[in-house]
Parts: structure tokens; C-alpha cells; sequence
């Protein structure tokens, strides 16, 4: 059987798991009419929201379709658009499901820990899996449309160009949902949380407040819809760039058929790790000492297990059981053909030498030990049972500011071992196929995205359940139930993000490395003198590299403002209706929380725009500046050297807020867990000041920068192809 | 004149300067006696502080004196000695005029805001002509006695190593002090806010508060001797750097006489720009709108603008007038000589095109640019006067947390435009005379550190000010004096600090100019088989980029918990003396003030050990791993990239740190002036919040991140030297 179909196979599983499961979800009761009611307002403001998002991305996506279709053609804007369409549609569907397996969460919580649990996860692994699910299938049909159907050569330019584009396509989608939503999600709780926790004295998620039913939304459209086009977007970038950089690096050296093979093989590792975690889902119970996060762990457990021997006879199924040959010899007869010296090849690191099946199946399994090892020190520095987060519940009794102090020295701490477990990750799968390894690596880490997604999206489902059991006035005993998972959810949503932005590292790499490529392949078009010096010692490279680290600062800087704008408003919004209608607080009539809902609404979408363009057009703007100062060749090395100050600069500012965010969410729930005096103590209000901060690090500026990343590498490639048109 | 003992005279005149100016500042009348008592208590902490960090610096420097001898020899352990002798000196007279001005400074304002302003600026010209007048005095004699007494030649290897220790002994003893006095200062002074503003109520500096002399010996230990030692390290790295970066560019290439001059040109440039900093000075006084700043700032323009001739006729000087002949011809000669190929040597940037005197001075005026630029830019980030502090003080309405937040936001977005004005300043002084045009600018940057300083150094005097008159219960007017004197302190404070890493961004990329230029010279006795390959597409390279990049981070928040930790023992101390002792709030009995300084001084003695090893280590470290993993060549690069790695991201946590603080200070500065609510309101007191998490911000992890720099790099030079031994 041919193996790109049999990778669509396992992508078309992944669909129908979703639907079967989706039916499960949703033939659960949904409680009584006030359950219903609330989770109606709930669906009714997300839906609202998501619609005018998709609207407004719609423009930009149409806008930049045409541009994509002007200067690369026909092939990459049809790429682009199935990206981009289908990355709106994973979200779409996430988070319908989501909004329905809240109220329905509640209910099954009420019976016990362990149908409440069941409920969520099955939702989230509806989202994760159609994550994984519809980016294989977007990758896998393209190719197989194009190679197989099309007779194009598998390394052909409208290929390459087309992956690009389908690439590109998700990431610009994926920016707008993941700032958006980021943007709605933490403006409404950050308002809800100061005007509702800290002024008011209202507990979360009190129906008094106007601004509860937002921030509900926005769990939804941020933590469900935003993480699953982030996701999708990351999946696509990284199948898609692994197989354009084999093109790249040996499509000259290697036959039509062992080529197609060697691109079909990331599309297979995906293909058999969505088996491996379908098979996951099934194994998330609760043991006898009801640990939910041991729970979860034991889905990605049998995962990751399972996976071990399911990449090994893929591999060896797609490279036709030569597991010991030399695969990669062929591209040293390509180097020179491109007028690189052999002096110079002899350093490339893209002419590594040659490896063999053995040794890329072992750089997956460096992939897996790497996502294993993010997902436990994430683990470490967010869940409330180790040091990082203990500190900063004890910093909180010294008051508001040696709460922020301490957060944000863990926040900084938390980025040093996931940096040293990259690093760690680079050296030996670069040491045992170069850059190749490395591409594989990162897919491999991204192959287990059905499960990751699956933990995640886990936890806006059990949130939602326990502001609707708060709203519903269910039993205290529910809301217990849901307050357990939903502390387990912090802690797992920070794993992904740790886990999204530690394979992006990896990723960038190989984008980078597909960017220098297709400098040496364009040479001439491009009227370039010879290779482009990216070494340390040029200037310009120099001047990239700053360049690049600045841009997530701004874009940081961008999120944060937006939020700290909007939930200020959503404040004077919420302290208006208090005002105007002291029937509110007094529990006598029901405030608006439609016009709050407006309210976060437009100041999202208007606040997402500016910080979404940024990655788009900073390459280009650098490439023209330094081009028009220094010529075309330094143009390109600034660019390049702008592509990985992008990671090194992105990676910390990702890395640590979004643990610097989920160790101080956490330590303020640890302190409601009635340590150092509890909900009401000086400590609370201290731990609620640090999870207010937390939260646009966590939820919004954090994880939009992995996206960003992507899409600066991505239109550096674009720019160069279409440079070069 | 010999142009190097010209340069020593001008170190002279600073000297003298010093000593008549202090003669001057000490001839003030020190007002009441209890004033005078509380001076003392402050001045004895200060000293008890100082005394044992010197002597556990001593203990390190002792050590590090005796590896160097080891493995350098006798004149690299000489160098070291005086440049860790001389960093100790300059901060300890700085901060006994400081701690002598600040009581004289409060009974001057007694009389008026001129006198006030007076007296303080002139203790600040003091601290800040000793740093500039010592480090050039450091430079030069050592050059001299070498060159010119023993008769080497100026490009010989044991005055490159000389000049490379007497370097490192500065930072070493920089990082310690910076970091010593920034954990004390902060922790003394989040303690005291915590405690006394926050929890008791009661006013800043009020005597009841036991922290109060601690918080002001604070003041002097970290924002004047901890700066002062800062800034002579960062003179002696970026002169001392020129000059090694002189030597081993054009040394072969320029005859014996030319190549003296032109190494002897930065010593001339410091020369000169120390007496248009005296005349400076003279400048600073009040205009009829009584504005602080502007009167500040005419000092500093007139510095600056006399520079302008002075540089000229300097360089015209040094040259023997010839402005014009190319001088870096000859050094095309000596680059194959390396074993370079001639398509290397084109993209190499080292060799660049040939420069003339007059390049040589536009490239210093690119220095000064970017110093008023930079000074521009941080005031606008940090003074009440623009958008940034009044978003943060309009947050702070809101609640503690959108303080916090739009706090972030401020930092992280301030290190933009600092950020393209140094890339601005990169290209443009390489396009005049490629690295050593870098090297240029960012020596003329420095030279006009002594204006720089003082304006600085002026802020602790201020801030002391206030605190006395506060404790002696001087007329409320002279407090508001004080004020508006310390408010201007806050934003010159972040001035230095911009200015600071600013120019340890260009001197960065001089000394990893010298680094590489190392490399090959020692190429044989390093055993290499050719080039390092420094290209981006060197995995090696990435690795040594990302553990670079984390260097800062994991400084930064050993840094913070370092404050947060002591800052909470300082407010438990405090809440015990207040429960012990209820005669301490009601004010009939003294608080054990000593008690206090003397806790905070062990706990900044201890936390600063480990955090100041870090630079030392880390690049030893790497080499070693990467060498034993791959080899010396990759080791090297990874050891280059790592040297970049940590400036690339160093600046950015730098500048974000310092200029976030400053504005968060200055946001509660605004409120107190009366906006939103003025002192006590709601707003104040998230202010407040603000203010402590900017604290060890902006003066403990932030401006520690520059010595880190500089030591990062000149560990990784000393390094080479010795595995070449």
C-alpha cells in the first residue's frame, strides 16, 4: 500500500474517532434548565465571538491569498487557503464541542471525580485528534494530490512552494486565533478576577458578575479554539518543513522513489502516532488513589510507549526494511553542483554524512525523550507540589510584591533546563543525521500532538464546569470535583505550551535550514555573487540576530497592553453596572452580561491586528532596509540571522511566561487549598494580584509567540521564492 | 608630548577635580546634631558593608589572582590586581562622599532648591570623574609603563594580555559589587516599603521603621559604589578592548609609530572628554523655570558638545594630523598570512576597507549620537512627563494587577527603539570603518562617562537627602525639595543604566571581534586544523547562541529571589521588632536599626557569590563540554556563539529590566504629585506594588546584566590565551 495513503488512512481515524466521540460527549445529560441555560449564554458569546474573529481573519486571508497567488501562482495560494481553512475549522470544532462538554461536565460530576474526568478528556481528545487528524490530512492530501495524482515530481518547486503555502496558511491563522483569543480570554479574566475577587469580594465566577459569562467565553475561543489552530499550525510547519528540507538537501542525490519514501515518512510517523494515541484516550482512569494528573499521565504514557515501536516499523516499513543503509551519501554529489567549495562543505553541517534508517529512527526517539522530558520539567515548575510554585505561595504572605517578585525570578529560572534538554536535543540527533536528524526529531515530538492537544484541551471544559456548577448553585460538592481538575488543567496547559514552544525551537531550525537552502538553490535568480556569509563576524548578521530577538518583546509588549487595556475596561464596564443597578449585587436582578461579552469582543479583534502583522512584515521590511544599505547579499544574511534571533530571544520570553503564568495561577490555588491562611488572607489577595499578572504572560503574549516564530520563517521563505519568481 | 602621557595628565586633572571638589562638598555645614547622628548611623553601615564585601571579594580576587598568574604569568596578574584594586577604590571614595554629601545636601536644601542641587550634583562629579579619571589612569600607566618604560612593543603579546586582565580584574570585582550592593539596596528597600508603607502605614523614611537606615545605607552601597564600580569596569573593558582589538588588526600591518598611535588614540579620546566633562560641571545650574532636568541636562550638553572639537583635534593630534590618509590598508597584507582564502577575506568584515583618520572621527561622533539618543529614549520611558509612566500610573486605578501589567508591557516595549539605535550605530560606524569604527564609537560613547556618572551618582546623595530630613523632621519644605531631587534621580538613574548596556552592546561586539581575532592567531597553539566556522548554520553555533541567550535569564532570577528572599527576612525582622516593641510605633522607643543593616548585609554577601560565578564559569564550561563532545573546533564556536548569545540576550533583559523599574518608580511618583487618587488612594497603593517588583529590576538583576556581559567575553579571551600557553 502506498504509504502517503496510509497515512491519510490514519488521519481519516482520527476524523472518525472525533465524530464517534463527539456523539458520546454530547449524549451525556446536560443537567437541569439552569445548566442550560447558563452553558446557552456561554455557546451563544462564543459563537458571537468566533464568528466576527473569522470574519475579520477572513479579510486578511483573502487579501494575502491574492498576493500569495500574484507572486508564487496558482498551486501555492490553493496551499494556502486549505491551510488556513482548515486550521479555522479545527478551531471551529473544538471548541463547539467544548461549550457543550462543560455543562454536561458539571452534571457528570455530580455523579463522581471519574465521569466528570471521563467527560472532559473525551472532549479534549475530540480536539486533539482532529488537530492531528486534519493537519495530516492537509499535509498528506496536498502531497499525494500533487505527486500522485498530479505526476509532479516529489522535490518539484510547486511541491516545495506548496507546503510552504499550506504552512503559511495555518501560522497566519494561527497568530490571530491564538492573539485574539488570548486577548479576549485574559481580558475578561483579568477584569472579571479584579473587579469581581478583589473589589467586589465575590468569589469566581458569581453569577452577580457581568463579566462571568466572558470570561467563560473566553476559555473557550482562547484556551480551546486559539490552542488548537496554534497546534495545527505547529503540526503542519513541521511535517511540512521536514519534508521540504529533504527535498531540499537531497533531491538531487536520491532516486524519484527513495526520495518520495523518505518525504512520505514523516507523513507515516504521524499517521501510526495518531493510532498510538487513540489507543492513549482509552487508558486515562482514575486508580485507586483518584491522582487525576496520574491519570492523565498513564493516556500519554501507554502513548508515548506505544509509539516506540510503531515509528520503528514505519520507518522500516517506508525505507522498504533497509534500516542499516547508508541513505544520505547521494547529496554530497549535490553540494558542489551548487558552487559551494568543498572547504566550506566540509563545515556545512547540511552535508553531514551519511546516515541510515537506524539512525533517524533513533533521532525519534530523541523527539520523544525531549517532549517527555519538557512535559516533566514543566510539570515541576507549574503543579503545586514542588518547590517553584511553594515559593511563591510562601512570597505571597510578604505581600503583593514579593509574590510578583518571586514569580517572575521563576519565571526566568523555568527556561534554563528546557534550553539545556534542547540543546541536549540538537547536538545528538545533529550528531546522528545532521540536520536531517533534527527535522525528524521535531516531528516526531509533534506526532504525539493528538494526545498533548487531547490534555489540554481538557482544561477550559473542566473551567467552564465549575463556573456553570457555581452559577447553577450545584452542590459544594461538585464544584470541589471541578476545582481538582481544573487545577490539574493549569499545569497541563502550561506542559503543552512548554511543549509547543520547545518543538519550535527544533523546528526553526529546520525552517532555517530550508531558508539556506533555498539561498544556494536560488543563487542565480536571486543575482546573488556566491553564498551568503553568515558568520558571526559579519556586521549585518550581527544586526539580524538583534533584530530578530526584539520582535518578540514587542510582540510581547503588544499583548500585554492589550490586555492590560481591555480588562480595564471590562473594570469600568463591570463597575458601571454595579453602580447603575444595586440589584446586582444584591442578587435581586440579573446583570448584562451580553454587552460585556460586546464589549471584550471588539476590543479583541481590534486589539489583535497590529501584533498579528508584525512577524508577517518584519522580514520583509529588514530584508529591503539592509538590502538597500548593503546590497542583496547582506539583506539575506540579515534575514537569515533575523530568522534564529527570532527563536533564541522567542524561546525565553515564551518559555518563561508561560511557566512563570502557571506557577503563579497555581500558587494562588495552592494558598486556596488552605495553605498560609487561605481564601481572605493577605496572601490570598497577594496570590491573586500574581495570577492576574500570570495571566496575559500565560495566555496570551507566551504561546503567540511560537506561532510568531513560525511565520517569520515562513515569509522569509515566501520572500525568497517570490523574489526570485 | 608623548600623547599617552598626555592622557595621564587629563587622568590627573580628574583626580584633582575629585579632591577639591570633595574638599568643597565636605566644607558644607552638616546641619543639627541629629542630623549628623543620622548620618553616622548611616555612614557606619555603610562602611561595616563595605568593609566585608571587600574582604570576601578579596578572598575570590586573591584566588583568581594566583590562576592567572599560573596561567598567565606575572604581568597578567599585575594587570588584574590593578584593575580589581582600582574598581574597589573608586567605589569606596565614591560612597564615602556620598555618605558624607547627603546630610550636607539636606541642610543645603534648607536654604534652596540651587544650593540642594548643588551640593549633591558636585558629590556626583566627584564619584563620576574618580571613575573616568582611575580607569583612564589604570589604562594609560599600565600601557605606559609597559610600552614606554619596558620597552615592548605596543602590539606584543604581554601588553594585549596586560590590558585583557586589567579588564577582567575590573569586572570581577564589578560584577560582585553590582550585584552585592543591588541585592542589598533591595532588599533593604522592598523590606522597608513592604513593612513600613504598605503593612504599618506609615510614610517612607519614617524613623519608626526599623529598615529605614538599612534602606538608606542601601542607597550608597548599590547606587553609587555598585554603579561606580560598574561603569569604571565597562570604561576600562570598552578602552581596554579598543586598543587589544587595535593590536591585533593592524599590528602587523602599521609600522611601530602608527600602531602606538593608534592604540594610544582611545586613551586621548577618554583624556580629553574627562576635562570637557569638568567644564561641563560648571554648567549645572537652575534656570528661572527652576527645571531640575533641564538643568542636568545643560551639564551634559555642554560635555557633549565641546567633545565634538575636542575629539577632533584629539584624533587630529594623535594621527600627527593626517585626517585623511587611509590608515587599515596595510592590514589587507596580513590577513592571508592566517591561512585565510582570499573569498573568505572579501566577506570578512575584520578586513575591512582601508579608513582614514577622519572615518575614525565620524565614528565617535556615532558614539555620541547614540548616547544622547539613548538618554533621549530612557528618559521618555521613565520621567512623568510621557505616555509610558502615566499608562502605568492610569493602570494602577485598576488594581495591583494592571499595574503589574502594563509595568511589563512598558518593559518589555522600551527595548525597542534603544535597541534600533544601536543597530543603527552598528552599521554605521562599520560602514565608515568597519570593526574598528565599532570599537570607536563605543569609546567615545564611554568617554563621556564622567558626566554620565555624575549625573547618576547624584540620585543616592538626593534620595539620602530626603530620608534625613524625613528622620530629623526638617521643615516639610525641605522634603519637597529633596522630592523633586530625587524624582529627577530616578529617571538619571535609568539614564546610566541604558547608557550602560548600551555601550556593552558595541563593546561586545568588539571584544568577540578580538575573540575571533585570538583564534587565529593562535590557531597553531591551539592545535585547530583552520577557521572556526561561526556560521549560522553551524548546530554548534545555535547551541552556544541559546546557552548565551540563558545566561541572563538565569542571572535575572538568581538576581530577583535573591531580593525576594532577603526582602521577606527584612520584613519578618521588622514585624518582630514591632511586636516586640510596641514603644517603636507609638514612637517613644528607638528601633535596633543596627540589627537590621547587619542582617541584610550577610544575606547580600551570601546571595551574591553564586550569581557573580555564573559568567566566570559558564564559558568554561561550554567550551569544555562542546570541546569533549565534538571537538576543539566546535568547541570554539559554540564558545563564540555563546559570547554573542549572551549580549543578544542580555540587552534586551537589561534594558527592559532598568527602564521598566524606572517607570514603574516614577508611576508612584506621579500619583504621589497628586494624580489619580494621590498618596493613600487605591491606586497608590498598587503603585507601590509596582514600585517593589521594579526595584531589584532596576536596581539589582538589570544593571548586573552588564559586568555579566563583559565578563562572559573577556573570560573566553583569557581562556584562548591560556590553552595556548
Amino acid at each position: 500500500m502506498d504509504i502517503v495513503l496510509a497515512a491519510i488512512l490514519c488521519g481519516l481515524a482520527a476524523v472518525l474517532y472525533g465524530i464517534v466521540t463527539s456523539r458520546s460527549v454530547l449524549g451525556a445529560s446536560a443537567g437541569s434548565e439552569r445548566m442550560v441555560e447558563i452553558a446557552g449564554a456561554i455557546q451563544e458569546g462564543a459563537k458571537a465571538y468566533l464568528g466576527r474573529q473569522y470574519t475579520t481573519i477572513a479579510i486578511v486571508g483573502v487579501v494575502v491569498a491574492v498576493l500569495v497567488f500574484i507572486f508564487l501562482g496558482l498551486i501555492p495560494a490553493v496551499g494556502f487557503v486549505v491551510g488556513a481553512v482548515l486550521s479555522g475549522v479545527t478551531g471551529f470544532i473544538g471548541m463547539n464541542i467544548s461549550v457543550r462538554a462543560n455543562v454536561r461536565t458539571a452534571q457528570a460530576a455530580n455523579s463522581s471525580l471519574q465521569e466528570g474526568l471521563s467527560l472532559a478528556f473525551k472532549s479534549g481528545a475530540v480536539t486533539g485528534l482532529l488537530v492531528a487528524g486534519l493537519a495530516l490530512l492537509a499535509i498528506a492530501g496536498l502531497f499525494y494530490t500533487l505527486v500522485n495524482v498530479s505526476g509532479l515530481a516529489p522535490n518539484d518547486r510547486t511541491v516545495i512552494d506548496g507546503l510552504v503555502a499550506l504552512a503559511f496558511g495555518a501560522s497566519l491563522i494561527s497568530i490571530f486565533a491564538r492573539l485574539g483569543g488570548g486577548i479576549f480570554t485574559k481580558a475578561a479574566d483579568v477584569g472579571a478576577d479584579l473587579v469581581g475577587k478583589v473589589e467586589a469580594g465575590i468569589p469566581e465566577d458569581d453569577p452577580r458578575n457581568p463579566a462571568v459569562i466572558a470570561d467563560n467565553v473566553g476559555d473557550n475561543v482562547g484556551d480551546c479554539a486559539g490552542m488548537a489552530a496554534d497546534l495545527f499550525e505547529t503540526y503542519v510547519v513541521t511535517v511540512g518543513a521536514t519534508m521540504v528540507l529533504t527535498a531540499l538537501l537531497l533531491g538531487v542525490g536520491l532516486t524519484g522513489g527513495a526520495l518520495y519514501a523518505l518525504m512520505a515518512l514523516p507523513l507515516i510517523i504521524g499517521g501510526v502516532c495518531i493510532l498510538t494515541s487513540i489507543v492513549g484516550t482509552f487508558f486515562v482512569r482514575l486508580g485507586k488513589s483518584q491522582n487525576i494528573m496520574g491519570a492523565l499521565y498513564k493516556g500519554f504514557i501507554v502513548t508515548a510507549v506505544l509509539s516506540i515501536p510503531a515509528l520503528y516499523f514505519a520507518t522500516s516499513w517506508a525505507l522498504g526494511g533497509e534500516m542499516s543503509a547508508p541513505i544520505g551519501a547521494a547529496q554530497q554529489a549535490l553540494e558542489p553542483a551548487l558552487g559551494t567549495s568543498a572547504a566550506d562543505l566540509e563545515q556545512n553541517f547540511l552535508a553531514a554524512t551519511p546516515f541510515t534508517g537506524m539512525d533517524l529512527f533513533w533521532c525519534m526517539l530523541v523527539g520523544l525523550v525531549v517532549t517527555g522530558l519538557i512535559v516533566w520539567i514543566t510539570e515541576y515548575y507549574t503543579s503545586t507540589e514542588f518547590r517553584p510554585v511553594k515559593s511563591i505561595a510562601a512570597a505571597s504572605v510578604t505581600g503583593h510584591g514579593t509574590n510578583v517578585i518571586q514569580g517572575l525570578a521563576i519565571s526566568l529560572e523555568a527556561t534554563a533546563l528546557p534550553t539545556l534538554v534542547i540543546c541536549a536535543g540538537i547536538i545528538v540527533s545533529y550528531m546522528l543525521a545532521g540536520l536531517i536528524g533534527i527535522a525528524f526529531a521535531a516531528t516526531a515530538m509533534l506526532a504525539l500532538a493528538g494526545m498533548i492537544v487531547a490534555l489540554d484541551a481538557y482544561g477550559p471544559v473542566t473551567d467552564n464546569a465549575g463556573g456553570i456548577a457555581e452559577m447553577a448553585e450545584l452542590d459544594e460538592s461538585v464544584r470541589t470535583k471541578t476545582d481538582a481538575l481544573d487545577a490539574v488543567g493549569n499545569t497541563t496547559k502550561a506542559v503543552t505550551k512548554g511543549y509547543a514552544i520547545g518543538s519550535a525551537g527544533l523546528a526553526a531550525l529546520v525552517l532555517f535550514g530550508a531558508y539556506t537552502e533555498d539561498l544556494k538553490f536560488f543563487t542565480d535568480q536571486l543575482g546573488l555573487e556566491g553564498p551568503v556569509n553568515f558568520s558571526l563576524s559579519n556586521p549585518y548578521v550581527i544586526v539580524g540576530l538583534l533584530l530578530g530577538a526584539l520582535l518578540p518583546y514587542v510582540f510581547g509588549a503588544f499583548g500585554m497592553t492589550a490586555v492590560g487595556r481591555a480588562g480595564g475596561e471590562v473594570v469600568k464596564e463591570v463597575r458601571e453596572q454595579f453602580r447603575n443597578d444595586p440589584g446586582i449585587m444584591a442578587g435581586t436582578s440579573r446583570p448584562n452580561y451580553g454587552r460585556t461579552v460586546d464589549l471584550v469582543t471588539k476590543a479583541a479583534i481590534k486589539e489583535m491586528i497590529l501584533p498579528s502583522l508584525l512577524p508577517v512584515l518584519a522580514p520583509i521590511v529588514v530584508y529591503f532596509v539592509i538590502s538597500w544599505i548593503a546590497g542583496p547579499q547582506e539583506g539575506f544574511a540579515a534575514l537569515g540571522a533575523l530568522l534564529l534571533g527570532v527563536i533564541v530571544s522567542g524561546l525565553f520570553v515564551a518559555l518563561s511566561m508561560t511557566s512563570g503564568g502557571g506557577a503563579w495561577d497555581n500558587a494562588k490555588k495552592y494558598i486556596e487549598d488552605g495553605n498560609h491562611g487561605g481564601k481572605g488572607s493577605e496572601a490570598h489577595k497577594a496570590a491573586v494580584t500574581g495570577d492576574t499578572v500570570g495571566d496575559p504572560y500565560k495566555d496570551t503574549a507566551g504561546p503567540a509567540v511560537n506561532p510568531m516564530i513560525k511565520i517569520t520563517n515562513i515569509v522569509a521563505i515566501l520572500l525568497l521564492a517570490a523574489l526570485a519568481h
